[in-house]
């Protein structure tokens, strides 16, 4: 079945508002095994919207509406759908009675204009919204099913589930499984060069392969009668997936970089901590926000300063002096240094210049240093950053993770 | 003028990726005067791009493409877009240079795939691609627009700013002038209260507020045909807000909080230092991302065990005993500790909970304790958040940027 979102709102179209909505839907519709193949937005015309539906009703099984469901006279999602599937508008009396409910339960009096909310289109359901005032609707004409949901995510979210899943769930006969496997160390180029004949060939299971800030994932997409077929053919693709990728794939599950790093610490029993420079504070953030870290990561040390440097974590004056503040050496003495003061078994040392000033023809914005001391051995790499200030503290923050993970390995 | 953004790709169809390219590019069309009438997503289809291209042209002036230009044969928005122009596909030869110039500074090896990426229609000019290797293209044909641009927003953005804006100005008749008014302390219907007035009558200016995590902004936008009368309108509108705006609003420039704090800590020629628990280290990303804070900042601590905050911070174990490690006392103990040991003017430090788990019937997970010793006062606050661990901790630095910008104000 062909799913299609499409999403009512002049507040979309000026960009005010991040349409949250749509991707929501499509996952919802994803899982439920409806291949979403178009999102559009349109405003609060009717004409427009008339348009809108047009398309769609000739292409999708399933048309999802967000929006436009209110009480004001720019909501005319309804009205226009009616329009459209040539049905008149009836007032419904359980909605009607619903918004009385509401309104009573906040003891605010209730304006006339929002019996407009109770209306449908002859010949379909109500959806009763318990977040707000203005019901869904659902209609189906000529096998093809038409939901129009409220825009608020909080509203929508809980009808979704209510009242438009259980339908959905009747009507497809498909299931969706997918994989994705994150991988790093390679670009996307190289990486279709190595999976290329697989890709080429691979209609279900699909395979697909997309850039992440330094890194590569591949999305495994398996449509098939039963989740127990699903799962056999992703199966399959992996290990067909594997002798080419296997070296550079970290994790197929649906785990962070992170997240596996704290797990191989808790497991090995390492004990972690950080020195930052030019991160400030990034990568301790990273490893900070997955929960039980506590076991593993004792502290990190934002040494911005060269001051800071030698006072915080060791770093000898001199070896700054005859190296600069960004260079494997004075990374490698920030890893030992932080190691050593804080009594870890590891340490991680990160120095750079993230700009957009004090670059140089040697050391240009972009130049960090990263390294790691593990027990009495100490690993290194330099990194020459493409970007914007933020990109290049973003991407360090990426492969001192890779790095971690690799020495974790 | 009427504009349409088209962004390609399967991710966005199937709720993998949130579509944030489709509101940047909005709000800058917006802004630029082009009215956006249609956004829409399709997949690495040619036949749905060729649709969904088809009806773009009937009905817009402006075509804004996201996505698709990428080294794999399912990047096909330049190929798709050319047969539709009827435009055969050229090597275009400064981007070649371009592409073997960027894996020449990342030390890599170029896969030749990446030399489909140099391909642009022919009567079509390449847009140059500062922090990626796929460039972008423009199109003119019929007095439609056509603008091709890269799918990740990091090489979106920068290319929309640096090649797209500067040929939008010069078409667009129109011109539209903002300000954006940035609070807290202060909720989206309290505000609504307060200007209703205002923002009842406000067609041209229009006054919208949006809400943003843990705050307000206000959007006033005046289309004119002269940036003076523009200019004009938008002054007159903050005098008009300002009386009831004013004790909320922290800036009306393009400044974020941490810069506004940077640049009042160098005007006082105050340092600071930080001491973070949950936070992990975020707040001072925050900071450090801040060109020039060096001058004003000298270290930050992460100390998420107890251990860490006696160690590094002189914090009491008498005082982290009696009151646990989440409590005012030990916020204000390792404010303090960090100002001393540190030697600066003034410490932050932050404990909470962040959860999953940690949480107690009087100390829930959300509870979160912010402190500021400013040379010989502390400043403290509590906060109660609802959410998960990231939405706690991203609120948290938010609530103490603002704590440190009402002490600084």
């Amino acid at each position: 079945m062909i799913g299609e979102v499409i999403c009512v709102g002049n507040e979309l179209l000026i960009g005010d508002t991040l349409n949250t909505n749509t991707q929501f839907l499509s996952q919802q519709l994803t899982e439920l095994g409806i291949e979403v193949l178009y999102q559009s937005v349109v405003g609060d015309y009717e004409e427009q919207l008339l348009e809108a539906i047009d398309y769609a009703k000739k292409r999708s099984d399933v048309i999802i509406f967000s929006g436009g469901l209110g009480p004001t006279y720019d909501d005319m999602t309804k009205e226009t759908v009616a329009k459209s599937l040539g049905m008149p508008m009836v007032m419904d009396e359980r909605s009607v009675e619903a918004i009385e409910d509401f309104f009573r339960d906040l003891g605010r009096e209730m304006a006339q204009s929002n019996l407009k909310q109770a209306l449908r289109p002859e010949g379909g359901i109500a959806l009763h919204n318990g977040n707000g005032t203005a019901p869904g609707v659902y209609v189906e004409q000529d096998k093809t099913h038409y939901f129009l949901l409220p825009g608020p995510p909080r509203e929508l979210k809980p009808m979704f589930e209510s009242c438009v899943k259980p339908i959905l769930s009747k009507l497809s006969t498909e299931v969706i499984t997918s994989r994705i496997f994150k991988l790093f160390g390679i670009g996307e180029s190289d990486l279709a060069v190595k999976i290329g004949h697989i890709m080429d060939v691979s209609d279900n299971p699909r395979v697909a392969p997309y850039a992440k800030l330094g890194s590569v994932n591949i999305r495994v997409t398996a449509t098939t009668d039963t989740v127990e077929e699903g799962s056999q053919m992703i199966e399959d693709m992996t290990k067909e997936l594997m002798p080419f990728i296997g070296q550079y794939c970290y994790t197929y599950e649906d785990k962070e970089l992170e997240e596996i790093i704290v797990e191989k610490l808790i497991e090995k029993r390492k004990t972690i901590a950080l020195a930052e420079s030019c991160t400030g504070g990034l990568l301790s953030a990273r490893l900070v926000g997955v929960p039980g870290v506590s076991q593993v990561y004792k502290n990190g040390i934002v040494t911005y300063a060269n001051e800071s440097k030698i006072k915080w974590l060791g770093v000898d004056e001199q070896v700054l002096m005859d190296n600069g503040a960004v260079s494997q050496e004075v990374a490698t003495a920030m890893a030992v240094g932080v190691k050593n003061v804080s009594d870890t078994n590891i340490g991680v040392g990160i120095t750079g210049v993230a700009g957009p000033g004090g670059g140089t023809k040697e050391k240009p914005v972009g130049t960090v240093h990263i390294a790691v001391a593990y027990d009495d051995d100490v690993y290194h790499t330099r990194l020459n950053i493409n970007g914007l200030r933020q990109k290049i503290r973003d991407y360090s923050v990426q492969r001192a993770l890779m790095l971690l993970f690799e020495i974790l390995k």
